[in-house]
This record gives C-alpha cells, structure tokens and sequence, in this order.
C-alpha cells in the first residue's frame, strides 16, 4: 500500500516546516506525498522559495497523513473557511490530522483540537488554550490521531516519529541514517530555557508585529 | 552590509541540503539568498519538490558564501565543465567555499578539495581521497575558507556555525531559537556507528545504484 501525505502549502508558509517532514516521508517506501493549496500557482514561503501545489482544494485524494505547516501566512488563514473547510473534511477521513509549528493554530480554527493535547511554537504556546487546546512543551505531542510538532526543526521528529507509527521503527530508522540526522547544534540556544535572556528577548523582538496580528485575530476568533 | 548567499541548485538535488541551511541563513538579519542554476527553469529535487532558480551563471553576482548540496543529481556535475568552471570562477572571491553532503564530491570535481580536509554523506567519504582530500567523519568540516558538511541534516548544523562565523554567535543564537532548534531525534539510527547492522545494510541497498554509477564516474576523474 502506498500512503498518501498532503501538506497544506500557502503564501508565507515558512519553509523548514515543510521540507524537513516532507524529505523524511518522501524518503520512505511506498509514500507519495503531495503539496496542497486553493490553486496551483506557485506560493512564495517567509523566506523566499516558491513551492507549486500539483493538487488542489477540489482534485485532492484523500490523504493518509494530512500535515498543516506554520509560518507568518497563518495568520491569513484563521478566518479563512475555504481553508479551513477543506481541513476538516480531510480530517475525516485521514488516518492522522499533524501539524509543524504555528500550523497548529490552524487547526484549532478548524476546531480540531477542542479537548486535545498540543504543541506548536515556543512562541505561541499561549494561543492554544483559546481553541480548547492544553499547550504541551513536547517536540511532538500525539493524542489520539492528532500529532502537533513544536516550532521548524521539530518537524524532523515529527516525520520520523509518524514514520515509525505508519510503517514501523525499521523503516523510520532507515530514512534516519539516510538523511544522517545525528544532530550536533552548535550552540545551546533552541529553547526559551536554554537561550539567554537577552537572545530571548531579541527572538521575540524580530517576530513582535507579526505576534500582535496574531493576538486580535486569535481574540476575534474565541 | 548584506551577505550575499548562493546555493547551486540542479536536477536531483537532495532538497533538504538545501532548505536546511537556506533557512538558516535567510532567517538571519542582513542577508540575501539565491538559487543558481545554468538557467531560470524549476529543476525537480529527488525527493519531488521543485525549486526555481532565481539567477542563472551568467547574471550571477559574486556570493559572499557559494554552497553546493547534494544528492543524485551530483553524479551528472562531476564531469559537467559548465558547472565546474563556474564553481571555480566564484571560488576565486567567495568568503567561504561550502558544501552539504555530496555537495564536496562537486567541489573536489572543481579541484578545490586537495590537500584539504573535508566532509560528505557516510556513505561517499571513500571518494574524498580521489579528490585530494583527507576524509573527516563530522558534521561540519572547516579548513581555511573552505567549510563542509556531513549528510543531509548536518546542512543545519553546518548554516549556524557559518553564520556565527561571518555575523557573530548571537546572530547564530537567535537564529536557532527561532528556528527552536533543540533536535530530539527519536531513535538512535543516525550514523552508520548507532544504526543496527541490518539498518545499515538496508540503507546501502536503497542508494547502491547510485553510488556504483559514482564509483564509475569518480574512477574516470581520478
């Protein structure tokens, strides 16, 4: 059997959140994965490359794996019912609802995670409870066939760990030696614990105003 | 001053050598990145995702930082001069010379490794002697201007400590936050030394026909 991934692609996705769970599922055996969005014109991530979806909302499959990314373009989404319609009538019929860092907000809009553990960003853990949501600080947090990622690297995790549920440890350890995903960060700055003060506060400066949107938008919504 | 980044981008590309360190370096203040390409057409990664080069060898500008990823697509570069001479014309003024990957195996094509220590995917570290090149099993390699990378995931750890280099480790340390960069992989199967024999040999199965294609190719270079 050949299980199908679909991951939501839209204008400021940030990337990481996409390509580091995308090449750990395209790498298996037996997957196809495919990139989602209204249309098939292309869409520009946070950081500058462009991904083209080569299905749409209306000639999609059924997805296995239904995956929503994060990124500044969240924020567009949350009142967005075309989008957010199309997320529920997967989860239907998926066999896991996912999501990679702020993708997680997404699905609380959709509703899909009342009553659920979550994670997401560090920096938007806060946003969780407003969608009935208890915010989790796991890489990956799995509740029932819903399985949310912390912030972009996390994603690596999360699709080994998927991989392992979906098609067993052996084919998850494979891809892992793979992509030789032995992680070594040379530094010790990856969470709000570990980082500096001062790092923290800079971190938070460079994404404040995207923040702020996020605040009234979560607020109009609960 | 803004640095200016340039990733070669070419058909079968392995996706994440790239999207890894390009997120990094595109998450970092002051920076501006490009993918180069012989020309503006999407090239399709193996792994499916396209990328559209955004400059082509001839309207390049001088990169600050000329990185090479890996993958399949490398066996066609090894003997590709269009591409080689290229390489060498940026060398010439880049800061750093870099490589993720099998990306090394390109720049050793393009004579830049010898006499140089260097890294690559664990499974092609036995081609860097044909280069010149003394093979060192870490995950990111520096000797002089010249800095590379082991497999695939090691593209991230490579983009911090190059960023620290040229901007500073706070650069590096906010960056990683933001990118919560704190990899908890799940299984311990990331380098040919934890995986399991029988992992091991599964993973060589998957890539040996790739790799006896570079056996070939690497045999007529040396």
């Amino acid at each position: 059997m050949t299980y199908r991934f679909g991951f939501l692609v839209f204008p400021n996705i940030q990337q990481l959140d996409l390509t580091g769970p995308y090449e750990v599922f395209a790498s298996a055996q037996d997957s196809a994965v495919h990139l989602v969005w209204k249309d098939k014109n292309p869409v520009r991530s946070v950081t500058g490359i462009s991904f083209t979806p080569d299905v749409d909302f209306d000639d999609s499959p059924q997805f296995d794996v239904l995956c929503i990314p994060g990124g500044g373009g969240v924020n567009a989404l949350l009142g967005d019912e075309e989008v957010l319609e199309f997320i529920r009538s997967q989860a239907k019929g998926a066999r896991f609802i996912t999501s990679v860092c702020t993708g997680s907000l997404v699905l609380g809009a959709a509703g899909l995670l009342k009553g659920k553990r979550a994670a997401t960003h560090w920096n938007a853990m806060d946003f969780l409870p407003h969608f009935g949501a208890t915010p989790v600080h796991e890489r990956v947090v799995k509740d029932g066939n819903l399985i949310t990622a912390g912030g972009v690297t996390s994603g690596i995790d999360f699709g080994l760990s998927l991989l392992a549920e979906l098609m067993g440890r052996e084919e998850a350890e494979i891809v892992q030696l793979s992509l030789e995903y032995a992680p070594a960060p040379p530094f010790h700055s990856g969470t709000p614990q570990e980082a500096s003060p001062d790092i923290l506060d800079k971190a938070k400066g460079r994404i404040a105003r995207s923040r702020q949107e996020r605040e009234r938008l979560v607020g109009q919504i609960a």
